[in-house]
């Protein structure tokens, strides 16, 4: 689906007459040097795509990367025209889970086209955005890729909040008083840590050449919002990294307080059978057959024995409590 | 055995009367430049080899090392003969197992032979495949080598994806409620994708020397191919390394599991002691053979003994319940 | 708030009558080659920050950074003006934890712009330190970069010297006969240890940058400081690691003593439950209700059955001495 | 000990008339050029050593090197002579062990000096293949060092042979259901894996080295031979990290199947226990002693309650297999 | 304190009448070009060292370093002076701990100055062994870093030995039949070893500077000796990290037995508990009151029973023998 289709003139949109989905005659009326197009496509039919793709003589390997949605993030030069994939992010609190989607953005001398996969990272807005800032847009194609980039990373940071949050729970819930199994909790936010870092991780160099402009056919004056960006996907990266180690840390620590809670529960059960069969010892004292057996005629002979019993019952749980077992 | 043995001029197979064997008439059939012969072998004897070896006059150790079948993936220059060893991998579902091949691809300025050892990457669709791409065929001996890699890197993928069911199926057993040993499958799986890593991770050097066409004899025109190729053995990479820390993590799941259940188990023994000793301590206690015990005389002595032992199990149930421990 | 503003000349502060908060007119001041001005800012509100950023021409993207108080620590060049920013660290005794707060200093020709946030890295005594060496403060605008980050680094110190007695308290814990959960203690100081480590790690590429004079516009006689600062956060950097190693070792330790003293207190209960339970049989025996049994009959009879009883339990503990399990 | 010591001429062995210890005589005799002695040497005295070293004045440092046999694999260059010290192995089956040696190579430009030390990697065999490839030997003194690291690498491929047996055996022992403690076999191999690594691991940089002829005075032609070690040596150095890996997670299946065979031992146990406790609270319960229980006057009383007492535990060995408890 | 000051020439020391304190004179006397002064001092006061520091002008920022003692090994370049500092290690066996001293030493055109904290790397001796190599002495001021940090890495080595030694007392400890926890023993040994590390690992890149003379002022025939002195580091640092490994394989198999040992407990007791509860039951049995019960009448019903629980007992022993239990 062809999402929007503009052009551009010294930051500004150009208003046209020519519908939406006639990507071609959008580009001719790009006439002025500088001038350039804005193409968003949001999960395009194969040949939708093609159809776009021919109208900028794309790279047919480009166009497959474009269509698979099954890319590792990249930065690819085809002649004149570069190609960044990056995997796109949402945090659904619904089910504490991570989504990914996809976009990669071609940038020529004259035109940006966005294709996107997934629900995530609405590039709607981030156009808005752009387009109220003419100074920046007017820098050219490259300030799209800027605004659609800078989108996305934004999203990573909510993602690593959300995530955040998550460890913050499972900490509390390791370090409770209260018997549950996290095992299966901190699994899942590993799983969706490795995600998240699959997304990140690859990002960073082709962040760090548009960062450093070593990139062709891109000015300079782009670079210091390259470098913001790259930036901000450090600290990404860098809170994915730690909650990583929190998380494995975490886990260490739920394998311990399993430990200490078995100790505890094994001398409390211990301290717990002492308190009934010592009784039941001197139950069965009481009970030999032996023909002399002065206690049995005593008149309190009965009560004696039962209070003996609650006596050894109460002198154990003094026992235990003085020597720190209970 | 020669499998296929064919030249091509200009993306097209000649059609030559010499019989497929005869290795050497079909190379000197080639006469106008841009022509190349492909010898496919399978499993060659080495005299058989060496054969062929003398025909495109083959460096001996090169052609030791496509004997042997014991090679690490690596790209190697003997002369103007470029030689790519790589492990072809294929999935045998009967065994959940990943077993492993052989393929080493000479590639000489007007010939390729690729020879095969083990069962995997059947060649021969390859081949056909790259027949219908006459303009991909055209860049000569390098497209057969790209269609080759492509073919197996292509069944990595297959192995790949193989490999994540079985380990979402052992997070599934792990995370179950019933009692299983999942240490040996776990086990099993890590040994699969070590064996795994050992064919994909040397692989990666060669495949970005051709992939930024740093290889002597190799056309501009085809890195982009070797490019999507080396993107997809990084793809495999980032999977077998993600899948390796997912199974490190289900493993120490399952350990952890293991610790939760013994501790529950351990709690569950202990209630249903305490059921039986309790009313065992009564038992005794009326078992005692004291002169003066009224309650011995009560006609509801007994049924209220019973009661007694009943009533206790019960307290009991109920106590472990509130508190939490069962 | 603007904490200070003055101007310099020589190595000496020069007397000025315009206001504190006129940082343009001390600008205006310095009229010799040579003179430069020191503004120091804390926790400025937006406009203040952009109204001093004005008289400077700063960059829009670095007074963000300046303002946002959540970078990463770096060093940037924009123009010729130096931006770098780092994190403070302060030990709060009472929480035994670390807080963590912000400084960015801005280098120009003829400028420095320090803004903190947090708590953290009291700069004051700082600059008075700076102005008792005038020798050193006539170096220029590096010298003060030089005695801020001195001062942080100093103050990372004192941290580094807080956290190993921490974890000096935990070993002795966790090797202590007490029964203590050391799990949770461990995991906070491993927590802050991360905090520490995010804010030393990556400030070490921006100083050895400084300490080989690799950034434009500073004089090679600065870098001898820079160096020495370097080695103390190489130092600090080392200690971090030795600590988070440590720590590492200390927490197996600590799973290792649990299960040790799991066995144990297994041993003691098994053993005490030996002592009652053989008893209980002997008990048993003499309550059987066989007509021959000719001790019942026996003067010392009930006697001798309490003496067996005791005699088993003696010779239970002797056995369990010797044979090492108690 | 002089084990052999020869001139070379062509690829052939010179016949000479003065006796095998008179290196000098030897050395003399090689007037054409391309001539050059190998003198062998197995565990010579200081002054043996010494005497050598004068005819081809080594180093000082060099000939202390060769002679202590305590040294990391290292190649060194001092003046026209390379210094090559590598480690030998070998596996002595009677005791699952790796032994180890050392051999330095000094290769100068007509002559070589193989100094041995320990049983493995008997050269003289070496010696004589070699002389059976004139055409090899051709190449001079560095054929010789070809030959030599290739035996030498040649026996750590055999001793790996024999450690991933060792390391199969381990394998089928902690997954065998027999209870039996491997700890102590796996750690003993992890020792063994280690003493290899070290022998394996310094020894790559030499050989790449030597695979891509950066070393003065060795010609182009014997690259391609060195390059053949170098892959051997890399196939050893990735089966000794295969085998490490393996190790590790063998040892951690094997702690958890301890866990597991724990956990179903207390089961067993506890169960058992109950199929004992339960028919001694029947056998209590008609052990008491009041007036009025009428089972007690039941002329089938007593097989009823050796009745009750039967049911009762197979009655719990039913519900125990059905909940998957046994 | 000054513990030496000598004027050497041509690998001789020269007699001179001034004073041993008096550097300035000793310094003075050396008027012939090669002269050099070495002068040592241990643990010098501030005001000492800053005299010494004025005779051969240091940079005041080196002589900080030299007299803190806190520093990381590191080799610096003040001007045309080196100042290598490097730490002394030293075992004590009384204590099985190694201690940590520390060395720094300038190294200028014609002079040496070491400057010694920590009863470690007793110079003196060193001194004088290089003074009987005139040839070596005859070298510089380099002959005598290359002297002092000989001996270190000398004692290094003795220190790693003793190590060694402990670690093989552990392994023992560990692989045992009694009970013993190795636990503390481990931790501390841990702890020593990170102390060797932090002394051994940043020196190796001084000393590899040094090796490969890319150092000013150094003549290129000192290099071999460094070289010598960097192999030997090497082969520490290869001992460090092959006991760390060690000591944690050690440490897990640690873990390991006391896992298997808990359960071997487990099945002692309850194999014990079992020999017990059966006779009690058989008691329990025949103290049941059933009018009719015609065992309790037979002659020999009670010793009957006794045969019984002693049956019982000794048929569970062989059971449990044969089954593996035990």
């Amino acid at each position: 689906m062809i999402v929007e289709c503009a052009l551009y003139r010294n930051g500004e949109k150009v208003a046209l007459d020519c519908p939406r989905d006639d990507v071609a005659a959008v580009r001719a009326a790009g006439t002025e040097s500088g001038d350039f197009t804005w193409v968003g496509l949001y999960e395009p039919p194969s040949e939708e795509l093609e159809k776009v793709a021919e109208v900028f003589t794309l790279h047919p390997l480009a166009v497959e990367d474009a269509l698979s949605a099954h890319q590792r993030p990249k930065l690819e030069q085809f002649g004149d025209v570069l190609l960044l994939c990056l995997k796109t992010l949402w945090y659904v609190d619904a089910a504490d889970a991570v989504e990914t989607g996809e976009v990669s953005v071609f940038v020529g001398p004259d035109f940006v086209l966005s294709v996107r996969h997934g629900q995530g990272a609405e590039l709607q807005s981030a156009r808005h955005a752009l387009e109220d800032q003419a100074k920046v847009l007017a820098h050219g194609p490259f300030s799209v890729l800027y605004a659609v980039v800078d989108r996305i990373v934004d999203e990573y940071n909510q993602v690593a909040t959300g995530l955040e949050e998550d460890v913050t729970e499972v900490e509390a819930s390791v370090f409770s008083d209260q018997r549950r199994d996290d095992t299966n909790r901190i699994y899942v936010l590993k799983r969706e840590l490795q995600e998240m870092r699959r997304a990140v991780y690859p990002l960073r160099e082709p962040l760090r050449r548009l960062a450093t402009s070593s990139v062709p056919g891109m000015s300079e004056r782009s670079a210091p919002f390259f470098r913001d960006v790259a930036d901000n996907l450090n600290l990404v990266a860098d809170t994915v990294e730690g909650l990583e180690s929190l998380l494995s840390s975490a886990f260490d620590a739920h394998l311990a307080r399993i430990s200490v809670q078995q100790n505890e529960d094994m001398r409390k059960i211990s301290a717990g059978a002492a308190l009934v069969v010592v009784p039941t010892l001197i139950a069965g004292i009481y009970g030999m057959n032996f023909t002399h057996m002065p206690e049995l005629e005593w008149a309190f002979g009965y009560p004696m024995a039962l209070g003996l019993m609650l006596a050894s019952a109460l002198g154990l749980i003094v026992l235990f409590k003085r020597s720190g077992w209970l």
